[in-house]
């Protein structure tokens, strides 16, 4: 799972986040037959944006689709999804959800399940040492993007 | 509820997505004091955006805010708000969901009494109305913004 090309490219948006001085969360949306749609990182910083976790970039630059485009497709995100990014792959009808980790946040995986969602954890150590550097080094701004 | 300025300004809000040829639909997010914090349309046509619901473009043009800032807040919306749109409602801990109508579409509405929200259905006509034309005129654009 940690080899796929959809949780690589999570992982190498993250990476970008934390290069652009924003918050290191990454993702990917892979369609059902393996392509991959739209990938992008949280944009609280670069744009302003408290609506562009990673997830919701994702799903912005894979553009305009109609439904049958994400049927069996996958999110791919390094960090357990919060409510609203809960929420998007609820919307879009998402099949699966692989997270890199969820030991520096937990988000809706129990609701992604209650709504027939697959969802599995890899914990990757590298997701966790990039949230665990940037959650000590900007603690306001974790805060501000989890809104608490 | 209906007089309510917030409430107003998301049916001009959906009315101006209708002007321009995109989804009618239109939101307005008012802090716990009374003030606007930000308001917006659906832009699914006009920025080509699966993100930007109604709902996410009022929290968009909020633009970056501390969580305090949310406290007691309202959001106002034409339309009963989809998965997506409720998890960010739950996700910035916003107190109250004010919605136009859910004949049209029922969302998340049941979601969100779960997890503590108020919820206020006016029932307005124009709101209806604006859904009916659309739904009628561009049912493709529709199902898209929908996923069905």
């Amino acid at each position: 799972m940690e080899q796929d090309p959809g949780f690589i490219a999570a992982v190498e948006e993250a990476k970008q986040g934390a290069a652009e001085g924003g918050v290191p969360i990454g993702a990917c949306l892979v369609s059902g037959d393996g392509k991959i749609l739209g990938r992008g990182h949280n944009m609280r910083v670069q744009k302003g944006s408290p609506v562009l976790h990673a997830e919701m970039s994702a799903l912005e630059n894979s553009g305009r689709l109609p439904a049958s485009a994400y049927e069996g497709a996958t999110m791919y995100t390094t960090l357990s999804p919060c409510d609203m990014c809960t929420g998007a792959c609820i919307l879009y009808k998402i099949k699966r959800v692989v997270i890199g980790e969820n030991q520096s946040f937990m988000g809706g995986e129990e609701y992604l399940l209650n709504r027939g969602k697959e969802v599995i954890v890899v914990d990757n150590q590298e997701c966790k040492d990039l949230m665990a550097k940037f959650m000590k080094e900007k603690p306001e701004l974790w805060n501000e993007d989890i809104a608490v």
